[in-house]
């Protein structure tokens, strides 16, 4: 009978391969990267292809690498969002930019990303490679709409929710989903778990835009307001400039580096949007609840559950 | 019988292509990809993965997305080469950082490594798939050596050697190599012409660092001695420091802000250093050539032939 030993279990063994992964020539990358490892994160996708692959027949031998892959890739997009963001923290230690430098960072998420290949292809794996190569795409075609949406005050919640769709739903949905396929699960059932995987990853992002408000920046692990600070407007200001409260949102946002965000930190609360984005992601987790009350009883449905359940409350 | 025309045919077909595996939701991305696309390049990698293929059943429908491929590998490591070097121009034109800004840059790299994967898997050639990501991670890996080894004035011809081996020979390499494999070819050829590939790229850089210090701006289509200003020795640079010029070079380098790489430009050639350089580069000319001589006779050989023999004149 699996049960969260069995989690743990299989997750360390993601730990070794990830350390693995990463023989590089360098030794500072090396122990950069290791360091990145080391420093935690919270494992979320390669947990979600290990309980995917429970509604199946569970083979660890297979599991394991392709858990690995999508953390590996989830950690290069990481490394380059903090190039990008020009990042000095992440998971409370140094970003891999901050201390290699952008340009050695640059090539960090590069090598990981085809060290992720690599294990895919290992496992001879075409339609995973497929899945997985669109959805690094679409990972990217977000992150550049991201981008070009900065500092634009007239972004709503559809193109919000398009964005984190991309930028984290995704994997989240490809996590589970090839989990579930590789352990032969029927269409039906492994669309429904790549469902589940999708809502929890939009209230999981929705979630981590709280918490760059009301976070505590020691758990976080990272500076508060850190979106909002690089002309990234996430769902609580989309709301508070959506209210009456948009003047003063706008005003609040041009005072950022010289209050630290504190008025704009007020206007979110004030003018309900941080509520109402609490709201939206409360919406996504019970639409995540709802398709897994379909799902056969079991570990998986239980340990789902617990995942889902653990997003409103979390701090970090 | 094929001919030149043959190969123009072919290219522009992998023309066709690249501009097809492009499309992405950012009007900018795409117009500023499409730019960079028609700003031309050799389309050396394409050209050598067709001619590859001449050596056994050529079939233009396998070949054409395979060429594809790896120009697109190619792009995108340029284009995060250029972010690293904080480049202006290339070919003449904007470079993608320069004209999107390096946030960008990264995912629009990051956006054609996946986009030349999901080529590559439409084909379903797993081996292919091991190779590329194989050679990324080795081009990345050879890439951080570079930035690890800036500065370094006790870099010496080896390690030069081995960094170009990976930033550039590997791909060439690997070009020819999955052209041949795919048409079929025995092992024993398909090695041969990938031997003949990884001189051939080997030269052609050893060329393009001297054209760094020798070509004209304008051909070239960036700044001259950008690699040195950027803390790059290249072999040039690494002879004339091993030669009775060091202190003299030692002194150009340190005034290379100053007089814009006169005096280092002087030292080179004065040392011997540019003759050595060309010496080496024709050393492995040579060396592709007898490979090449061993060759069954035709199209195939005569197109590498050429090619090779370009390589000690070119221009750009």
């Amino acid at each position: 009978m699996k049960n969260n030993d069995f989690l743990a279990v299989e997750l360390s063994k993601v730990e070794e391969h990830l350390l693995k992964a990463l023989k590089t020539r360098s030794k500072m990358v090396k122990e950069s990267l290791e360091r990145f490892i080391k420093s935690g994160g919270k494992r979320l996708r390669p947990t979600l292809t290990i309980i995917g692959a429970t509604f199946g027949d569970y083979k660890s031998e297979v599991v394991v690498p392709l858990a690995t892959s999508v953390e590996i890739i989830h950690m290069a997009t990481l490394i380059h969002d903090d190039i990008v963001d020009d990042a000095e923290t992440r998971r409370g230690t140094r970003t891999v930019q901050s201390a290699l430098g952008k340009n050695t960072a640059v090539y960090c998420g590069d090598f990981l990303f085809t060290r992720a290949f690599m294990l895919i292809a290992d496992m001879a794996e075409i339609d995973m490679m497929k899945d997985l190569s669109r959805a690094i795409a679409y990972i990217c075609d977000c992150e550049i709409d991201q981008n070009e949406q900065k500092y634009d005050q007239t972004v709503n919640v559809r193109k919000y929710l398009k964005r984190i769709d991309g930028k984290t739903a995704a994997l989240f949905s490809l996590s589970i989903g090839v989990g579930a396929h590789k352990a032969g699960c029927d269409k039906k059932l492994t669309a429904k778990l790549s469902n589940i995987g999708r809502n929890i990853g939009i209230a999981f992002q929705i979630v981590d835009d709280i918490l760059d408000f009301t976070g505590n920046e020691k758990t976080v692990g990272k500076p508060l307001l850190s979106d909002a600070k690089q002309g990234v407007y996430t769902l609580p200001i989309i709301y508070s400039l959506n209210s009456s409260y948009k003047e003063k949102t706008i005003k609040a946002i041009e005072m950022i580096d010289e209050d630290g965000g504190e008025s704009l930190l007020k206007c979110v609360i004030e003018s309900g949007g941080l509520e109402r984005t609490k709201s939206l992601a409360n919406k996504f987790i019970k639409k995540a609840l709802k398709i897994t009350e379909s799902l056969p009883d079991g570990y998986g449905k239980e340990a789902i559950t617990e995942i889902i359940n653990k997003q409103l409350e979390r701090k970090f």
